[in-house]
């Protein structure tokens, strides 16, 4: 294997998907890119396998200089410890940097996907520039990462960013945490599915081209808002009123110069992010600036993100 | 003049009180302290020049090798100037540091109470030895500072730590500042006094000894519900309730190592830090953990903050 001086191997370890990418310092896109599913019943070792498999394939005989990773639950950063998954067993206290150190001989970084999202979104996507941001990813979870003085914030044990999980009513329904009114519970793509066909079921006499739709979904929600669907707009603009109060007082909290939004829900469109917007408007104090803008990366936000790691290792 | 290589001048600007103190390196007890009145009517010219006197009083001919400043209203730390007061006019955009500096011709450093407070704790008080704590004063308002990594985190534009004006309750009742339910609403000493007086009178039935109180004060809520009076727990239950929300959703933003609760409210007694800490428990997740502590310093922890931003200048 030869080493280039400039190639970093980027991994990304999903809920139910693996991705490996190789790019070269000052680069701005891929030299090879592959990705695969995580196997239906695979272990932590067979995503591993797998991984490595994506990896030498983009790599083509060419060892990095340094390993980022992405991956999908809570890492001890420092060590880059896996400390589980909330989707593929086997993954309790992994030494995941040390494997990949072995594997490739190379230094490995690894940090949960919010975080190595938000740093993504910081170096080469929305945030480029700021030296404070707030990331949220807004999908089947709703999960944060910080970036303060050019760095990820971890806190005191590495569980900071969960606006998820901060209360916006405390008289709201019940989240599966065991709180209520979580910004999840409004928010994420699963409970706005949710709310929406409960709500029609409840209401027999509400129109909505949604009740027609058998297995409802977020997007199916944001379509027919968009198609002028008066109660789809209604539980957008619910979803998008929680996250605005969450932003609100992460902001007040914090004072970050740039809050950024991806996941799949931010794609709903403009009811969904007026909402966003006003509410966090009005939450915020007057004298903070507020500056929401969609992500950049898209999906690739984890993997360029461990690019970033990568260049730290 | 003669210069002590040791001392450090504190100045200390609250909203009606001026204070100075001059304290040596590696000391934790004060060589000097004067405390003033802000004269009824007095402008921002006024108040410097009392607290001219009280310095030239406490230094008693010695030139300090630094100064430290804590102001009570928004600041700009890098240049030490004064944005405003809400209580003393004159303050707009006042140079205070260069002021300060021409005057004693040594550096000064100027920051709001609220993050000069933290400071005092983190070096001086219940946050000795943490890389990062939040700071709560609990009294006339409810403010906040941050600590990470060691240092103030300002935010952006300076306005990090308003925990005050997050909200816990969108349908809750109506604050000051134009939205409901902000943690200040439930938990400031004027708001817990209002709502134990409006209760009472809208409710002629209700059994209480703050009754007959008659200008009623948070502390005479504390005092009854210290002595047992169930009314006067239930508001103070409220209020902890509201701080517990807004402590449970900043630490699950931020993960800090500690948290610092400090203001006259605080010393309501063991129902009151019950509710805060029950409720803020079961607010932040599970994997965080939660250490609450009273301040230790006092009404003296601006001050010594102001000794350890002078340490800094």
């Amino acid at each position: 294997m030869t080493t280039s001086a400039d190639a970093f191997l980027a991994l990304d370890f999903g809920g139910t998907k693996l991705s490996a990418a190789v790019t070269c310092r000052g680069e701005q896109t891929w030299r090879g890119l592959e990705r695969a599913f995580s196997k239906p019943g695979a272990t932590a070792n067979d995503d591993i396998t797998t991984m490595l498999g994506l990896a030498r394939k983009v790599l083509s005989g060419v060892r990095p200089v340094a390993i980022g990773v992405s991956f999908g639950g809570p890492v001890e950063p420092k060590s880059g410890t896996v400390r589980l998954s909330d989707h593929v067993p086997g993954w309790e206290n992994q030494p995941l940097a040390d494997a990949l150190t072995d594997e490739f001989g190379v230094p490995a970084r690894v940090d949960n996907d919010a975080n190595v999202a938000a740093l993504g979104e910081y170096r080469f996507g929305a945030g480029q520039g700021c030296h404070s941001l707030l990331y949220l990813t807004v999908s089947t979870g709703v999960g944060g990462g910080w970036i303060l003085n050019e760095r990820v914030w971890h806190g005191a044990e590495g569980m900071a960013g969960e606006i998820g999980h901060t209360v916006v009513d405390p008289n709201g329904p019940p989240c599966f945490c065991g709180k209520r009114g979580c910004v999840e519970r409004y928010a994420s793509g699963p409970f706005i599915a949710q709310d929406a066909r409960e709500e029609l079921d409840a209401n027999p006499a509400r129109e909505s081209s949604l009740r027609t739709v058998v297995e409802l979904t977020a997007q199916h929600v944001s379509r027919a808002a968009a198609a002028g669907d008066a109660y789809a707009c209604e539980v957008l603009e619910r979803a998008g009123w929680a996250l605005g109060i969450g932003i609100g007082n992460a902001v007040n909290l914090m004072n970050p110069q740039r809050v950024v939004l991806g996941g799949g829900v931010t794609k709903a469109g403009p009811i969904f992010w007026n909402a966003v917007r006003q509410t966090a408007a009005a939450t915020a104090r007057r004298e903070i600036t507020l500056d929401i803008v969609p992500a950049q990366l898209g999906d690739d936000a984890p993997l360029w993100g461990a690019v970033a790691l990568a260049e730290e290792a």
